[in-house]
């Protein structure tokens, strides 16, 4: 038998890296999903002790020597290949900027501030989860730091690299340059013409139990496969898991007939982009998702864009008919539609509509940059966030819940990762424009609950892609043009401005 | 700051094995409990690599060092110390006779039989199995013999030491000679004495939520921590994870009241004794549980002896009058007791009554030894079973879900296992013989749902005692006496030839 080559070893470890991903996967689901309360501590070991295990094998010398005498030969190499080497060589060079014993510290305090989240939310209080998120945030802190010093980059831009590969801050901010130019305009024209014609309010009590119904039915349309994944509730909605064993959650709430199927749209999206990667490389690097950007472009254009379509309330109307028991004039195509694209100011991001969306994001921009910066005291977050919702969008919060409370990223120690949500609602936009027109017939499908051709255009395009471009060339590949906001913008003028009643 | 002692760097790494034995439990869990069905070969990836990082981590010539090191110094250790040196030394010696690729091939194939094993009981075909499960068996059959070499022992007792530490299989039958010569007679005793009074029939259907709120209420009165620990529903009742994250399921059938409530019982036994090992050696070998026969007691001993008593049946009765609406004859206090305590022979090992489980026990005993020495073939499995169900026990299965798919364990690799529950049973009937002498208001604590002073005992005399000793030396710590079938034999007598009526 032939020696391996240093390259064919490198695939080799990365494999075992890769089981251990999935590992770390089912830990973090099981905490959200099924584990007992109190075990949070139980758990931060386990996930500490395997993080530190997958850190250690990702910076040994081995594999450091292996990329050294892999890079030296890198022109034997398949284009595939040397792509899987450039992903393994920036996971190495990232992993050993950060130390083992910051690693471990960051694992369990985070597993902590996340168990002291969800009491926080059970009473209400801020002031429950701030001294732990103080701890998270001063490690978070110390890995920027150490971070940006290795790479060169300020330290929010060394957090965020890892959630939008190839983009810095400058970029992201020129891209959005437009948008907060023109979207306050936008929001203030398309509240005043959806006054003109307001939807009739949809009341009732929707057991979970039907939402899940419901959900499970345009989940099966999708193509979820219900035999290698799983959908359950859990406080926020979540996607986690490898392909082959992808686990999807909602939140549903009992007078919102629509926010678990939303949620559990959007989460199908980023399963089906999981789903979708290339298969021969799944175990691989070059073989994951191109970062949270793009996934949050896959679960906008199915929750946002696709999911709110006129089309798609065609697909919908008999399941709310089937689930529902829905009947009467608040429950016709035309209102459902109406109700589904509601422009509102309001104090919850996750319930905002795509327009006043953006300015959520910019708001947790600023503040998660001072917070990491020390500008801002973690005990003095409450008060800037009813400040800046004031300013921003003239409301301010009723309690934390609905206020500071409402996101679990900062708890769990993700710092750098809300302007990737904007980035992805650009980027699908982008993807939109250009499936409606290369797919003429796509309305027509979707209205039919047929997803087979805008899915089929995504894995083509998109999901096959993997990690083996930057975002940048990825959407330049997927469109044929450079990425910018401008179709986002006109997606939204097309559908917000328009005459209500007209095909959107 | 002093360098660590080589005892002290064995601590160490034996914390980080720890937290990959509740990773590992976890992974064993959600597969039976919440895994999609699909998804076994990704779990099977998953599972082997961290048996490899588990069984590598042991067997390094780093930890071989350090225990040659820490072997030297052994004079300088306390007395849990030296236990603990001797308890890594059993684990290093015994992990180091496999391979790793055996690991990782058995790893796989267990998973995968597993999987099938479920199949083949919703098909009812043992066929489904059987060739999963010839794979399965020659690979634990390659694992047995290695052991055999390197311990120079029979290839059945090297996979037998893991249940019954300390005790060999000479040993095991010279403690089952004397209950195989008694217990054919006192079978046909105790049915002719429960024939002249026998138990009213208990008819209905108790839905699974009527029978998980009335176990949920007996494992609260035991003190089970609901909030660090689950209680699910499974294929087949079993305890999973670790001291603050404690996870156990049971099975319930709907015409069976009391089904999933004593299967409850059973691996809350279980739960209880890993909850009362030595809470500062949580994470170290010699805080860990005795083995499966020692496991086997405490569930026995809760299911069988203190579950089936009077007493506990006193405590019951408004439990089912709560959760079962209960009224009627064949509801009092004496038809309960004459129901849980009746002896029949049956062809299910898991429902059988305590007199008849033995003989079950036996049988699978003589089919895995021959299995595993090839002398009978996989696919022979089923005509074999029933062959020796009608010699044994005067009953053949009526088909293979009631036969020779009953059990999950050789569909799991596990192999060595079923005598470890007829020890339990001899071990449960020593301790419970020397609590009702050592605590005399026993009866009426447990008739008034208090169980603190049963649990107190066994968490001081046998839990607390972890690792520390021997099969035979931990049960002469805990009694007093020697290991024996003596006082398991008494308890069956006094009970099962009482006169119907009498307290037991």
């Amino acid at each position: 038998m032939p020696t391996a080559t240093p390259y064919q070893q490198l695939e080799q470890e990365f494999r075992r890296l890769h089981a251990f991903r999935g590992v770390l996967a089912l830990l973090r689901w099981d905490a959200a999903v099924t584990m007992p309360r109190a075990s949070a501590d139980v758990r931060g070991d386990q996930l500490a002790a395997l993080e530190i295990e997958s850190h250690t094998l990702l910076v040994s010398p081995r594999i450091s020597r292996l990329l050294d005498r892999a890079d030296a030969n890198a022109r034997s190499l398949a284009g595939w290949q040397a792509a899987n080497l450039r992903e393994m060589r920036r996971l190495h060079d990232h992993a050993i900027a950060t130390p083992q014993s910051l690693i471990a510290r960051m694992a369990k305090a985070f597993v902590r501030s996340e168990a002291r989240w969800r009491e926080a939310r059970e009473a209400n209080e801020f002031n429950v989860l701030a001294p732990q998120l103080e701890e998270t945030v001063k490690l978070v802190r110390s890995k920027a730091e150490l971070l940006g010093q290795r790479f060169s980059l300020d330290p929010w831009d060394a957090l965020a690299d890892e959630f939008t590969p190839g983009l810095l801050s400058r970029d992201i901010e020129a891209i959005f340059t437009p948008l907060g130019q023109r979207l306050p305009g936008l929001v203030t024209e398309a509240i005043e013409i959806q006054a003109a014609a307001p939807a009739l309010p949809i009341e009732g009590r929707f057991s979970a139990s039907r939402q899940r119904g419901l959900a499970t039915d345009v989940m099966k349309a999708l193509g979820f496969p219900f035999d290698r994944g799983r959908f359950d509730e859990s406080d926020h909605p979540f996607t986690e898991g490898v392909p082959g064993d992808i686990r999807v959650s909602t939140r549903f709430v009992q007078k919102d007939p629509f926010r678990g199927l939303l949620g559990a749209l959007h989460e199908t999206g980023q399963a089906l982009y999981d789903l979708g990667l290339p298969a021969e490389w799944v175990d691989q690097p070059v073989g994951q998702d191109r970062g949270m950007a793009l996934e949050e472009s896959q679960s906008l254009l199915l929750e946002m864009m696709a999911g709110r379509s006129r089309a798609f309330v065609t697909f919908l109307r008999p399941l709310l008919e089937k689930h529902y028991g829905a009947a009467g004039p608040e429950w016709s195509e035309e209102n459902l539609y109406r109700h589904l694209n509601r422009v509102a100011r309001g104090t919850s991001r996750t319930d905002a509509d795509e327009l006043t969306y953006q300015t959520h994001i910019w708001m947790r921009y600023e503040l998660e940059r001072r917070l990491l910066s020390g500008e801002l005291a973690v005990r003095e977050l409450r008060d800037a966030w009813i400040a800046l919702s004031a300013d921003r969008l003239g409301l301010v919060p009723a309690n934390d819940v609905e206020g500071c409370l409402q996101d679990i990223h900062w708890a769990i120690g993700s710092f750098g990762h809300f302007p990737s949500y904007g980035v992805g609602a650009v980027i699908a936009g982008q993807l939109w424009e250009t499936i409606r027109e290369q797919q003429p017939g796509i309305d027509a499908e979707i209205a039919s609950g047929q997803f087979g051709g805008l899915l089929g255009w995504l894995r083509e395009r998109v999901h096959a892609m993997g990690a083996s471009l930057g975002v940048p060339q990825l959407v330049q590949h997927a469109t044929g043009r450079t990425l910018s906001a401008a179709p986002f913008l006109r997606y939204l003028e097309r559908k917000y401005l328009a005459e209500p009643g007209t095909p959107g």
